[in-house]
């Protein structure tokens, strides 16, 4: 069942009149032809082939191994960026081009904390936090007050004290992105939101599902409105449950924070696209993508190196299966999203001063575990038509355990939005995630070959149902 | 909707009329009423339980450290049943027993196998298959043979030769159970059907879907009109890789087996079960298990640890939030499923001779992975209208990424077709399993813990709405 800009061509079979179906609530006129099994045929070969001739498993390890960590600005994120340009011209796509922009570059430099209980030492593994200032390379020490929430801020005495952000991700929720979507806040605007309260720096319980010992860094901001630039530290869940046991003992907790991170100047950098030209529509663009900057603790291999290999799969495989699309396949891999999201900005901005029409676009930037499906948002103006015509895929796409959702897309193709195309995001298990997410444990040898590949045989296949009959 | 034996009392709402919904298709009366509500809240709860109190975890922790791998009459399969009856009796369950059977006991002895390729020696790693003769600790030696499948032994020349069965899992196999169905007959049947055609041994690759150094063991079975008993081996799949090229480029290669392997005198096991009695419908049994026998290079940690202790959390959830089910769950741990089956042979003939009836039977023994759904079966008399109404239940589950799909349930279950049930699966992300399947991997470190307890959650909840609602 489809309906859409391209009309499924009626195929007529011996016994054609069960397979006619009016869909009396929608008013739309949608048939189910014999191009079903034709899908199901195309499908089953992108399958195929990603198990068993892609090589986007082996381009991963190879960004892992030649880049490695892509901090958005340092050489490894154009080392990153010059071998992705270079599959892209292996793969003999039509065009492949940059996108400039300019992007904050931090420094993390280096880190020492001590931390004592009622006076006696203990064991902390930490991390500053991206974007985030340090102490300018001068000890400061500091009480500890836990703080469960942002808004009981107000409501403690900060002043000259360290404030303990110690809300865990709610184990409760099966979607392990939610249980981050409602913790991440403290290490977003810890730091900020603390220091107007007089605290001289913060500490966050480390934003990951287990209680382990590996700290998890990713962006902090300081708000405008910010004088002092405080420092914000992550430290491990398991000793974030010590220091918390400890502070609910009443219990004194000191610590003294050394650090040398800090902002440089913006420099330049920029998002790499590769590109087939549609044969029919080709002003209709259906991307694919993920971000190539990463963060520097381990390799950036889920996140997002395997968002981006399954991009280049979604193009290898489609090359390599002689698929000549009807519309144009767009693969962009940006810059920076993780301390900046400037390449998805100047991309969508860029796109939007040329007059171009993302259809659809489709993010992979939840880690390389099986597929589950897809979500998808779009502007209100275009959502619900649009939402209807993906699920009219699951019939192709449910033997392959993929279900249609709606729910957020990605970070960077959400500035696309007032193009009213439809922005798509892969679901894939998210159980394991949070144990590696911006930790030294996100690289290649956790990343499994199958699950990968799968995630982008799942980007190629409604991208080919897309392109075949628009949505 | 539901529609079954209990039907949904219906609850008036303030605005009632839409909710009256009549499924002409069927002519079965189904009502969506506000008893979805009630089924969603529970659920919930059972979610929550599983995620912040169950302690199933800790229990397979438990049972890998005590007990550790539990071949079917070792000393070690005994003390996890000791074990698991500890936790029956801990958790206060209605009943206890033991479901006594004679069982095979298989002694893996020592294996040394030394190969050479046109002479020069090649290292393999190597497994006795289960339930083989070795070579009675006398060395043999012969060339070897390549064979792909059974059907081609016939015309092959394997006087005095080893087999050697190299037939990959198809990669293209999204479901890896599947590729297993399609590979493993070599594994079972290879030595008996070799030695017919005069081999002197036979050599399996792996049944694993890596290419990797980890032998896996597994189950191998002589025919009855078998006359000698020729050794099995497995080598892994990396080294079948090896010896496959260089058969394919005419070379030679050549193995020398020494082995102790050898079947023992049957003994007795058991397997056990705990109850808590309905209150209804005392007479319909809801069973949840899986096997406490394991193989014994690994600890047996998902297979099939994970399917036992996922069985016990459904006991221990529901006694945890007071549940009092109508019907009779029981939990049964099945003895000797990898080499023999008889646990749950027995148990069903035990069953059947009391009268019993099972109304569903849910197996877990797919590994402790991530749950997508269940998979069921049942005796063609009653298959149809089980399947739909399992498939009602699919409004509450399908917001936990659980879908029914008909399908294997588990060989345990099995034999309690004849009584009529619903035979169901717990159908778990299956990507990884054949990496560490019935390999020194299958140990409690690779055991995700949310995964795990999300599997049992979901046997919870489906067993929670066939108490509510029958089938």
């Amino acid at each position: 069942m489809r309906s859409g800009k391209d009309s499924y061509t009626i195929k007529f079979t011996t016994n054609f009149m069960p397979m006619l179906v009016v869909f009396a609530l929608t008013g739309a006129f949608s048939v189910c032809s014999a191009q079903n099994d034709d899908d199901a045929f195309f499908i089953k070969e992108i399958y195929d082939y990603a198990l068993t001739e892609s090589d986007s498993y082996d381009y991963l390890e190879g960004l892992c191994a030649i880049a490695g960590p892509r901090l958005t600005g340092t050489q490894a994120s154009y080392d990153g960026l010059t071998y992705c340009e270079g599959l892209f011209n292996n793969l003999a796509v039509d065009t492949t081009w940059r996108v400039y922009c300019d992007v904050p570059r931090w420094s993390r430099g280096d880190l020492s904390i001590t931390m004592s209980v009622n006076g006696e030492p203990i064991k902390v593994r930490a991390t500053a936090l991206g974007n985030t200032e340090g102490t300018g390379g001068k000890p400061i020490t500091g009480e500890l007050v836990q703080v469960m929430h942002l808004d009981s801020l107000p409501y403690r005495d900060l002043d000259g004290k360290i404030a303990f952000f110690n809300r865990p991700m709610d184990p409760t929720q099966i979607v392990t992105y939610r249980a981050y979507g409602g913790a991440v806040d403290q290490r977003v605007f810890g730091a900020s939101r603390s220091s107007k309260e007089g605290a001289i720096a913060s500490i966050v319980r480390s934003i990951g599902s287990p209680i382990d010992t590996f700290p998890h860094t990713g962006v902090s901001q300081y708000e405008e409105d910010i004088t002092t630039k405080t420092p914000g530290i992550a430290i491990s869940t398991q000793d974030a449950e010590v220091v918390g046991a400890a502070l609910n003992a009443g219990k004194t907790v000191t610590a003294t924070i050394n650090s040398t991170s800090h902002m440089l100047p913006d420099t330049t950098s920029y998002s790499i696209v590769a590109e087939i030209r549609g044969s029919e529509y080709p002003d209709e663009i259906i991307l694919v993508g993920g971000h190539i900057d990463s963060w520097d603790l381990g390799q950036g291999a889920h996140d997002d190196g395997t968002g981006c290999m399954q991009s280049v799969q979604v193009l290898e495989t489609l090359l390599g299966l002689g698929y000549q699309p009807k519309r144009t396949i767009r693969c962009v891999l940006f810059t920076n999203e993780e301390n900046g999201l400037q390449g998805g900005k100047s991309y969508a901005k860029t796109s939007t001063d040329k007059g171009e029409y993302h259809l659809a676009a489709i993010e992979s930037d939840g880690g390389g575990f099986t597929p589950r499906g897809f979500s998808c948002t779009a502007h209100p103006d275009v959502f619900i038509p649009m939402l209807k015509n993906l699920k009219a895929f699951e019939d192709v796409l449910n033997p392959y355990d993929l279900y249609i959702k709606n729910g957020g897309a990605g970070a960077d193709i959400n500035p696309l939005k007032p193009q009213k195309g439809l922005l798509i995001g892969l679901n894939v298990d998210s159980q394991r995630y949070f144990d590696l997410h911006h930790t030294s444990q996100d690289i290649i040898e956790n990343v499994h070959p199958r699950e990968f590949k799968l995630g982008g045989a799942a980007m190629t296949s409604l991208v080919y149902l897309i392109d075949q009959h628009g949505l």
